[in-house]
């Protein structure tokens, strides 16, 4: 049997959607496919283009096309949601929520029909929640259904450590717990710059402050853009674990996932660390939490299950 | 003395620009300062921070900062002019040529002040005549100041090609000479997949389709977009450039050089094949053309010239 | 179903195959299973976990094993056979060759037996013979089963005209055709730097020295080294085969191709250029051959019928 | 200015030293010269040219020359030492130590001649002694001398733990303190999997046998090839070094630094945490150590010293 390219789909065509496909392709990871509805299929096409033409200058190959027929996504292998409004002004939190989880549906449906072997990442916020929406709607087991937030706030973590301290990125550790962004537990003593707990390399008062900007972190950059959200680093995160998979990896990265007694939660997903390979979430890997930890954790898991019953 | 890392300043923080930036850091060939106008400051320093959280999950060490101030950009080694206008409706195509003729001035004069030992490459459109404006308002020496067209134009036609004959597009190597798009000279006797010339796998209706969507390469993406141009293909191409200079690489590429006397032409910048290194154009490479070429390149150097005339 | 890596097999626990094993781990094109006789068990074994032990530094996750059993190379996608003996002093050209074949027909047929839809490779000389047998041996069809030397010819060329010209070993595209070495037929017309005909920018004196230099570039190393041959370059060139075929690249290479009249041929292994893609050699490229070129490839295919012969 | 490659001199053709100067190249970190005594030119000569024909089919513009000439060596930005003698049947550690000092001297008057602001890393055995006689030789300042142990036993050890919890080597990061080999000391509580300290990991026993396996590292491999020792693991150290060096990286790596009161410690070299950036050794990170960390450090460093009075 000859051997394929693997086949990954990415919905949403906007900025995140659109650099998500860009280093998955860059990567080799297989053939990419850009969905979007169909009042953007030209600019999803055109997006896609301009990608695929920049093929032969940084020598990689990998089909990138734009559609709005989800016949084209069929047999994915992965399959990213990056589709979703963002909260405009005026907007209520309820109403958005009630948007995306619709949006969540329609395209689960689409995604379970053309491609029923598949392993679904999310991206789309409330992240904790729209995971879980398109789990139960998706009739997926759980490790094949999992959200992104862990490994962006540990990347602004680590970036803000890294120019804190003045060294390497690729030698700073964070470890975060929970939801995303204000909801994030960070888990300091797990956290290091070389192996060195950073407790003992940067002030407590300094630390926190490096914690509230993490927290914050996607705020800056909409605060900072004017209009529109961060979307390279996010698209840099998602990708991480389309790779993890792909390449059958079992990286240890922060992951929201179905937790079912895991950390003492039922029935909901979160943001923990586990082993993700081939065969999606092989594992959540369990820690020791102190008191304060747990605490930060609980309300976290609150803050998700508010959400949820929205949906 | 210490080994530094390299200064890499991109003027404009557009799409292109941005991508320009996030390449260069992806590739850890030096930091990059992203500069834009003053108005512009804080989207450019957003999208800086965005590229440079991403940094951590991708394993690359590169400082990226946004700035409206070009003092901010001193030392660089290369600076790439992306800023610009693009056309727009109703306006007349000698208007932008003034209005870009006028941005290229104020910033080749920050650039020259800041950085006098910098290579500039020049992206802006019309680009043959912007590089140009800006080697006159420089006074650097004529291998110092280098535009790109070339690059994305074959890129583009290789990209077609390869998808035609279904192969890789590592093996497919076209060559154009010229001006950038409809003025675009596909030099096909000199095009290839695999080493086999284009002329004995294509048929030459196909092969004219394949060059007449070359030209209207960028348009094609425009219109789908429904709103601004491709991005992507454009900061690919400007970044092979840079890294063919920093690394000192001499590779053969097409370049908008400054000739004089090459190919019969004189005190003009067009798209010619170049020996691009570690001092920016080591050489230009002169060809035999037949009678068609020939008569095909000076209707596209006549082109050049008519725009050059409007500066 | 889970995704699985990938499963490559090198036979040959030599320099070749140690480093093609590294080069394809480094890559993550796979799993690496590195099988040798009994004898060489203990020291394939320490190579591996030496190859292994370098993943954490150069961050790549492969597995590497050295075996001597041919169970663990079960299930591979991908053999590629570095295995045989060089030519000692004192041995006849037939010995090599009776004592090669042997070793071919012993390790093709644990192959088919453990991998019986596997792609092989094959580097042993001499190659397009040894190429031949296993291909009879295996029973496979002729997709298959491939050979590799014009990879490795055309880099030697490609490396010495880059030297002459002073440019970059990526812009140099040789063409070859026929027999390893010796038997090698350059295709000059085909061969070009930055898609420029080198007999444009080089002298016919100079350039034939060249094409002397590549026939004897195994014997240069050989010389030079005063016991053992080349590995780093072979090597590299089975792992771009490799890359082609995993990654479903349909590279134009050129490859021993078993040829049913293509180039005139009947019934016999040849090198000539090939589509390599997911399903090993999808087509054979056919060129225009002038009188002269015919002549050589004639004259290298006769060679390699003797060869064949003494099989 | 024109825009020069680096260049690295890695002075020894053996394995170690050819494998280093792949990498080197394959990096695109600047033209590599390997040097050796006369009596290796042509070997030396051979192996250059054989990894400059990979250059093409992997894609990397680096010089690769082998010489035994020092002045092919001028002006390098670093250069590695791997030139030595490994310890022969019946030969007294004296011996092997007074041979090897006397290489190091003769070497690095070469080197001082040629390269005088070069950074010069140190790889030949006992390589905390070796490199303190580098030191002592060259005049150099501290920062630019500098051992490799510490990220050779880091891989190692991260290798192992990778293996029994089936994991990505990319997410074990351990770290080790003292001298190489069975004088290192392991800091545990330092070392993690996807930041999870291995000590709620993995059992003690478990780890303990790691930790030991680790110590024989070098012998586990010594043992399994029969003759010669490990190399690719050793060679992707040092050029993560280099890397390091020539691109300013600032990574926090464990390595062989000269110590004036660090951790208690006067005028030795130790293996010890620093940044190590474009100014060679720019920092060494001190740590709180335990009383048994601290005893076995001692006693790692007692070690040293007792060779260093052989010198």
């Amino acid at each position: 049997m000859p051997i394929n390219r693997r086949k990954i789909t990415v919905v949403g065509g906007g900025f995140t959607g659109t650099t998500t496909a860009l280093m998955t392709a860059q990567k080799e990871l297989g053939d990419v496919v850009l969905v979007d509805i169909p009042d953007m299929e030209d600019p999803t096409k055109g997006k896609a283009l301009d990608m695929l033409e920049a093929s032969p200058v940084q020598g990689f190959d990998a089909n990138i096309t734009g559609t709005s027929d989800y016949a084209d996504t069929a047999g994915s292998d992965i399959v990213v949601i990056t589709a979703g409004i963002p909260r405009k002004p005026g907007m209520s939190r309820d109403d958005l929520i009630a948007t995306n989880a619709k949006i969540m549906k329609s395209v689960t449906k689409e995604i379970v029909k053309h491609s029923p072997d598949c392993y679904i990442l999310v991206l789309t916020n409330p992240v904790d929640a729209m995971t879980y929406s398109v789990y139960k709607e998706s009739g997926f087991p759980k490790n094949r259904v999992i959200g992104q937030s862990g490994v962006l706030d540990t990347a602004r973590f680590n970036t803000f450590v890294a120019e804190e301290l003045g060294v390497s990125v690729e030698d700073v550790t964070g470890f975060v717990l929970g939801g995303h962004g204000d909801d994030m537990v960070p888990m300091l003593r797990y956290s290091f710059a070389g192996g060195i707990p950073l407790e003992k390399l940067i002030s407590p008062d300094r630390l926190e402050e490096i914690v509230e900007r993490t927290r914050k972190g996607g705020g800056e950059i909409v605060n900072l853009l004017g209009s529109g959200s961060a979307y390279y680093a996010p698209a840099a995160s998602i990708v991480k674990m389309v790779e993890a998979i792909l390449k059958d990896k079992k990286r240890i990265l922060p992951a929201i996932a179905y937790l079912e007694g895991e950390f003492g939660y039922q029935d909901m997903y979160l943001g923990v660390p586990v082993v993700l390979g081939g065969d999606g979430i092989e594992k959540v890997m369990e820690l020791d939490l102190n008191e304060e930890e747990k605490q930060a954790l609980d309300k976290s898991a609150d803050s998700v299950k508010n959400v949820m019953k929205l949906l």
